[in-house]
């Protein structure tokens, strides 16, 4: 079995509302030094039944119709055998 | 400047419904192989003024206090050096 590990940020250019909020937070704990909070997804998909290169194929499939949105966000993942 | 990059990810034994809808909605685009899909967040802490140690502190202190739920969420993160 392979197991992909997915990143979905926010494009450097789009405002991250959610992250503002969390700086806020952060300061309101009394937590220094934080400049920036940028909020993301993380997103595990387990294969069974495909070969590694199979596994990155449908991984790319599936970031780019249904978990990324391809205007405002990247994705990058890596793929991984799992006992 | 240091950059921490937080996982924070649903413990093994907390059922995760938005998940299954990824794994269905999966299956509906016709991609097979698709065993499980877990969520998760990812969150990316930028920090000025910090040493690294000050800044894995930092990052160690907030995902406890704010950003992970102890009772149903873990969380991993690595710091590195940014421009």
């Amino acid at each position: 079995m392979f197991r992909a590990t997915i990143q979905i940020t926010l494009r450097p250019s789009i405002l991250d509302p959610q992250g503002k909020a969390v700086a806020h937070a952060v300061a309101s704990l009394g937590v220094a030094g934080v400049k920036d909070v940028r909020m993301g997804k993380h997103v595990e998909v387990t294969f069974d039944g495909l070969s590694e290169e199979q596994a990155r194929g449908a991984t790319e499939e599936i970031c780019k119709k249904l978990l990324a949105n391809p205007v405002m966000e990247d994705f990058r993942f890596n793929v991984e055998r799992v006992a």
